[in-house]
């Protein structure tokens, strides 16, 4: 089992407790919080840790896929909440420690599918 | 090093150079690509040979995280077309002999952040 596996399978098991003094002790002091989407950016754990106290709404978290290889980690979740689901993908960079020095994380919305494949997809 | 994450490596490279030959050969005969965002489903490696030989843009990709746990894999891609950029999250499924049994794609775009956490968020 990969050690950094087992803390980002860790981090999702604290946010979702909102046992955020568990959450706290798995990030380096100046962690970064990167949504290449929006290209919002948090620095620090103190701003992080507030960020998602704040975060509003009353979502669960569920595992699809954890996956840990060195210092590295990927996970792809299940957030339900309001009566629908949406995924997410995060990108854990971690010490030599084991801390997580930096989250990257995607919410991909649905959208169409562009016109000329339908020959070769199910939907 | 991983096997899985070797695995993915090749199916980047071998995309990047439309290697089909060589891309068909990571894949099992009855390979799955699912495209959560559009619920899009692509059946047998027949079909999605096709759709990525008959895939639109002079695209361009490049690894920016490659990892691999047991059977499973999962990259962090970002793919160069027209001018612009545009990332792609990855998770592999592989068989016990190494084979890709199951490809699920994400493609998150932008999107203006919701309102709120101006006081957190860098940008």
């Amino acid at each position: 089992m990969s050690k950094s596996r087992d803390t980002a399978i860790a981090y999702w098991a604290a946010a979702e407790a909102r046992d955020w003094d568990a959450f706290g002790a798995l990030l380096t002091e100046d962690v970064v919080y990167e949504l290449p989407q929006t290209g919002e950016r948090i620095l620090g754990r103190a701003r992080y840790l507030q960020f998602n106290v704040e975060y509003p709404g009353d979502w669960h978290v569920t595992i699809e896929r954890a996956l840990g290889d060195g210092d590295h980690a990927a996970t792809w979740t299940r957030f339900a909440v309001n009566g629908g689901e949406q995924p997410a993908l995060t990108f854990f960079d971690l010490t030599p420690e084991g801390l997580i020095a930096r989250v990257t994380d995607f919410w991909p919305y649905p959208y169409e599918p562009p016109p000329g494949r339908e020959h070769l997809v199910e939907r």
